[in-house]
Formats: C-alpha cells, sequence, structure tokens
C-alpha cells in the first residue's frame, strides 16, 4: 500500500472507531498488554536485529538507548495499557443540552478527532503508548517511525493489528508507514490526518511544525524560567533551582534561565553559585551577574536556549515586571515559575506571564501530566489553542453539535411565527 | 508604524488586556454602543466616500451591498453590543482543582488566547463585531479590512481607540492594519498572532487557510446535505428541503446536496419536483434521478460544489451506509441532515456523519451561534481541533495551568521521599 491508501484505510476506519464501545477499547488494551508479554521474546529479537544494524550505521548513543526494547520496558509498556484501561471514558459525554424550542433539541457531544498521525524517533514504547492513547480516544492513527526502529515497529504492529482483530476493533485503525515514505509525504496529508503528534528531539519537532499545514499538537523548545522575586526565601530558591535545573537536565521543563532581583543580588547569587559548583552546573550571567560572581558572559543569545545540559543563564532584573517581559519575550510558553512570599507578585506574575504552566514556589519539573494526575500524558503543548501544558486525553477529542427536531424550519423563526425558548436541559444524549 | 510594530504593541497590550476586569470590559462595550449611535453621522459620512471611490472603481453589486453601513446597520451594532455586555464572564474560570500533595496544588484556570488576526472583506460592521467579541474575552486584535473600506474602518477604530481609553482599556489592544500593508504580510505574523479569524467569501477564506501557518478559524466550503431515507415522512422531507435550500441561499448552511433512498425515489422526486419548480430551483441529477425527474445530469463536480445559489444536486442512494459514505466523501463536515421516523437510523447517522453539526428532521439552516443559544457567534469552524461548529466565546480562551507549591520539589517525589495525593478540590483559584 502507498501512504495515501494507507491514509484513507485509516480514514475509513476512524469513522466506526468512533463507535466503539468502552469494554472493547478497553478489552483491546488488557489483552494487548498480556500479547506483549507474551511474545516478549520475539519483541527483544527483533529489537536485537535494530540495535545491531544500527550500531554498524553509527547511530548516535542517546538514539540507540532509546531504541532498546528490553524485557523491563516492556513490562512498562504493559502496565500503561493496564492503566489506560482503568481510565474513565470521555467519548460520547453530553458537554451542554438545550432545547431550541418545543421538539427542538440540541446536544453538544464529545468525539474523537479522527485520524491523528503520528511521527516518532526511535523508542518503541512510544509506538504502543501513543496508539494506545488514540485508540482509548476513539481515534485512528498513521504511524511513522524511524528506519533504525523498523524490525521493531513491525512486529509490534503486526501483533496490534492480531490483537484488534480478535477484539473487534474496525481493522485498518492502525497504520505503520515504512520507511520508503519520506515524512514529508505524511506532513503533505492534510486530506486525511486531523492532527499530528511528534515525539523527538526539539529539532525534529521544530522541522515537523514548519512543514505541514497539519494542526500539531507538542512543544519545540522548553525555554523555562525560575524568578527570584526580592521577597523570596533564599534558601528556597536555592533549592528550587537545583530541582528545577538538575534533577534531569535533558527534558523540555528543565531551568534553562534563572531571573534574579537586584536587591538580593548580592547575597543570593554567591549562595547559588556554591551550589551550582557543586552540582558542576556551568553559569552564563548578564553583566551585572559577572559583577558579583565568575560566570562566562551571557550574550542575547543565551536567552533564547534551550541548554538541555549542566548549564544555566541568569541575568538580573530590577523589578518583577521585568522578569515578566523577559519570560514573556523569549521563553517558549512552556513552564515559569517565580519564588516570593510575597502572595500579591505570586498572582500577578501567575497571571502575566503568557505561559501554559506557571508556578509559584514550586520547581518547573513538576509540569507533567502524570504528576498534574491527568492519568495518561498525549505530550506536552505550547499550542494557544484546543490544548496547552501537559494534555491527557482530553486533548484527543473534539465535539460535534446534534439537533433533534420533528420537521422543524428556520423560515418560521425568520418571520417571527415561532420564537426559541432557548432553555438549558439536564438531560444527556 | 509599519505591520510588525503594530503587531507587538498588540502583543504587548494582550498580556494586560488578560487582566483587565469584567465591570471595566462592560463598561467598554456599553459606552461604545452609545458613542457609535452619538457619531453616526460622521461614520455616515466616511462610509459615503468609501461607497462613492468604491462604485468609481467598479467593485461588484454583492461588496458594495456589504460596505453599506447606515443608520440601521449602526443601530444593530450598538444593540449587538449592549448584548455582548450581558453575557457571563468566561476569562478566570477554575475548570479543574486538584491536590497534588499537602500544600501542593494544581489549578487550571481559562484565560483570553493572545492576539488575534481579523481580515474580512468591506462589511464595516464585523470590524465592531469580532473586535468587541476580542475584548468580551480579553483577547487584542489585530484588523486587517478591504481598502474599499478604509475611511469607515479608519472612523470606527479611532471610536474604538477613544472609548477604550476612556473606559481604562490597555493601550494598543486594537491595531488597525491599513492598505499599505498586503494580507499576506499578516500572514507571515505566526509570531505574534494566535488565531486568524477570516470574514468574507469562501474563496478569501480559503485563500487565508492555504497560506498562513496560523491556526484559522472558520470555513471555507459549506457542502452540506439532506439525507432522505426509505423510512422519511415524505411531506416533512420536502418542506425541509425547501427551507435547507431555499430560505438564503447565499449562506453556508444552505443544501447543496439532496441524497434520496432508492426505495422511496420514485415516490418523492415528483412531488419535490413540483415544488423546486415553484421555488425555481434548478436541479441537477445522478443518472437515476434523471430516469425519474427531469434534471441536468450531475457530475462528479457537482458533488464537491456549494452551489449558493437556486441550485440543487440530487443522488438516489442504496443505503443509508452509502448515504454516509457519501457525506463523508464529498461534504465540508459542516452540517448534514437526515428525514427519517427510524430513531436508530437517525442515530446511525449522527454517529457516524463526521461533521460539525448533524440533524434529525430538522433544516441545516438551524447550524448557528444565535440559534443555538451561544448569545454570540465568532464564527462557524470546521476544523477538528480547538472548536467546531458555530463557535460562541468559548472559542477565543484557552487555559492555563497555575500551580502553588511551598518550595516542592521533584527529586523528592522520583525518590519516593514523597507521594502524590492527587485529590480533587472543590475550590476555585
Amino acid at each position: 500500500m502507498n501512504i495515501i491508501d494507507c491514509a484513507m484505510k485509516a480514514k475509513d476506519a476512524s469513522v466506526y472507531l468512533a463507535t466503539v464501545d468502552t469494554n472493547t477499547k478497553n478489552a483491546y488494551l488488557n489483552t494487548l498488554a498480556k500479547t506483549l508479554i507474551l511474545h516478549a521474546d520475539d519483541i527483544i529479537l527483533a529489537n536485537e536485529e535494530d540495535m545491531v544494524r544500527s550500531k554498524k550505521e553509527n547511530i548516535s548513543a542517546p538514539l540507540l538507548k532509546r531504541l532498546k526494547f528490553d524485557k523491563t520496558k516492556i513490562a512498562e509498556s504493559a502496565k500503561g495499557l493496564e492503566s489506560l484501561a482503568k481510565l474513565p471514558e470521555l467519548v460520547g459525554i453530553t458537554q451542554y443540552a438545550m432545547e431550541l424550542d418545543a421538539g427542538l433539541e440540541l446536544y453538544r457531544v464529545s468525539c474523537p478527532i479522527g485520524v491523528i498521525g503520528v511521527i516518532f524517533e526511535s523508542r518503541p514504547d512510544a509506538l504502543i503508548q501513543i496508539s494506545s492513547l488514540c485508540l482509548k480516544s476513539g481515534n485512528a492513527v498513521l504511524l511513522k517511525g524511524g528506519r533504525e526502529a523498523l524490525k521493531t515497529n513491525r512486529i509490534l504492529t503486526n501483533i496490534i493489528t492480531e490483537v484488534s482483530a480478535q477484539c473487534g476493533i474496525p481493522e485498518g485503525w492502525i497504520q505503520l508507514l515504512e520507511t520508503r515514505e519520506e515524512v514529508n509525504d505524511m506532513l503533505a496529508l492534510d486530506e486525511y490526518i486531523d492532527l499530528i503528534i511528534p515525539r523527538g528531539s526539539n529539532q525534529f519537532v521544530r522541522y515537523i511544525m514548519d512543514n505541514t499545514r497539519i494542526p500539531v499538537l507538542g512543544h519545540a523548545d522548553g525555554i523555562c524560567h525560575l524568578y527570584v522575586d526580592k521577597d523570596a526565601d533564599l534558601g528556597m530558591a536555592i533549592a528550587l533551582t537545583v530541582d528545577s535545573k538538575t534533577q534531569y537536565v535533558a527534558v523540555c521543563n528543565a531551568l534553562e534561565t534563572l531571573l534574579v532581583h537586584n536587591s538580593i543580588a548580592a547575597q543570593f547569587l554567591p549562595a547559588l553559585k556554591k551550589t551550582m559548583d557543586e552540582k558542576h552546573v556551568e553559569l552564563s550571567g548578564c553583566e551585572k551577574t559577572c559583577q558579583i560572581i565568575s560566570a562566562t558572559p551571557a550574550n542575547e543569545e543565551d536567552w533564547r536556549t534551550e541548554y538541555l545540559d549542566y548549564k544555566l543563564s541568569i541575568k538580573i532584573v530590577d523589578s518583577l515586571e521585568e522578569a515578566i517581559k523577559h519570560i514573556n519575550t523569549y521563553g517558549s510558553g512552556h513552564t515559569d515559575a517565580i519564588v516570593t512570599h510575597n502572595r500579591k507578585s505570586a498572582m500577578r506574575f501567575m497571571e502575566l506571564v503568557d505561559s501554559a504552566n506557571v508556578f509559584w514556589n514550586a520547581s518547573t519539573r513538576f509540569s507533567d501530566g502524570f504528576r498534574y494526575g491527568l492519568g495518561a500524558e498525549v505530550g506536552i503543548s505550547t499550542n494557544k489553542i484546543h490544548a496547552r501544558g501537559p494534555v491527557g486525553l482530553e486533548g484527543l477529542l473534539i465535539y460535534k453539535y446534534k439537533l433533534i427536531g420533528d420537521g422543524h424550519t428556520v423560515a418560521e423563526y425568520a418571520d417571527g411565527r415561532k420564537k426559541f425558548t432557548h432553555r438549558k436541559l439536564e438531560k444527556k444524549f
């Protein structure tokens, strides 16, 4: 099948998948979990082939690490499927019900978006995780994996397809695009794909966002800030800097730029410097910072850089407003925090910083679907529409309006013979 | 100011506009209503200049009609502003509140999207309507009107700017881009504009959708269907066809294609033909249709055409499934209806037709924000994400996550010293 045939098949399946009941979907998830464990040896064998070939082809160490799919990771994937089965059904929820007139009833009912395009680098667990999120929310899925994971992705897709058939999930709902097709071919399928979810490095996501007309759910950069206010507890500020910066440096919600109020800088920065040295964090500071502590002079580019490494840029600001302005100018709208015991300043910060996640006295690392209690995470979005911040299953849903009448025509309302009642109903569709 | 300066000003203003309280926004709307009436003569004078110049430049009659802004239209605009002031506040609503752990509280709070780009052809009332919807929802707005309405748009924007200053609305929240800048310049401003709302012909909207990376809220085509099922009341089917097709032909929710079940076609079509002749509706039919009644033979192109005129295409189908498949293939996901007294068929139709609005025994013309009781209409969207169908003020909002802690770090949870409680809170932020 060529890529357009795959996309058409997924689109056809999506119509019927939208109507599959909760028990069937959950049975699929639980059966898939068991089947993965059952076929663990075959999966590992296929994955080893990919590992050997990829090593020969000299792919980078981080990619290789993400490619590895061993017993532990298979067990984790299976566990993820079982938890997903336990989450409540979100399809078919009546969000709004209104009587427009006697016998004319309007319902707004949640429904799947349709066809989700998933593009991911190496990690085979992403294939299982995202396809199952799509299934649970009633969406068909077109998957494009990296060629390094070819054999692993193929066996996983075969298992998924078999379990789908066993459990009565509409055929064709999941389509694996193999390596001959280019990512760009998929990005052009706006007629069939309703939403793209990319999983991979920020360069990878940026490329996808820049090269498609299909809406993309995700984020490229995560340039997160911590602002140490003049009214901050300095011990807390140091602890939050350590956690935000060093708890896991390679992730989008890690701290990149520290903003420090002028009035406490001379007291705070030497103590911070000491701790950062212990943690082997390299510092890059504005001119004023460099007058207080030893740091590499920062330039304009530093404020726009997501280091994803043991490196932190520091800027001294004269006011809360300047901190907010800096964040809104250089940030990526991901996660930004303030440390202060002044409630008014905290409220102003959270109101004016235009980011998906705004925190008061908490580490930027909390910005995550599981920590937020969303149950499952589709990804973290820095979009300004549809879904923002950590996105749960809800982000894979939209709604349709269903109107039930008894031969009602608009002409009668237009010429005044009838009048709308617009009475909220308590009923469900 | 050049277009980028305008956009930056709007973006800066949007941060503060998001925090303006309800009373201030409503006072602005009511004052603007009064001021428009007060300055009606000046507005009409400016509009007459535009009309005279546009006539000289031979702009089309429909554009000219939409350009006219007289006393009646000004009064209607003022009335619209006053109703908008009466709608409830949607900014700052707590949508979700959860204790992550003792002293660590997460809130999801609604907020404006940011900067809305509005591009419209001629109609000056669109300037007032959309800018006021943006204001009520706390969004800044960049307006690009047609050059035919230059003088009218300028005086309206001046009045809006003056009333904004009087009422304490942040300066710069509304920016009128004048004619020297091209629409294309605006479409490239994805760094500053979060959402584009186009108002104009379907060709105009299509052009905008095809030429920007910024999300667009709206619809190009409205290829709406009515399916007359084998279990339809044929009298009702004729009445709904008349209303859907002829109540107002030039609108997106008017009927374009009638699908008729094979088993009732011989009985239904002659009666329909008689009524359509009386209403001067030209018919274009599939082969089978042309064997029953006199009609122009329809080709593939007819199923994809939004006539916006006294013309209707007719296709005979063998089953409910075929009708659904036709709609999902050729429709535009706008509004589609079934006529039947078979509840099961109606439910199946509403479930499987992938459109924003799916109706049972009601005219497609009901698909409209005011008829739906949404209070105000931003537009009708055929998007599959964010907002679908008639969009009220809600479509101009998104949310942010606000997290309040007391120095909480992620490390403690990662190493098991602490555990998340994930307890839903009843509190508001």
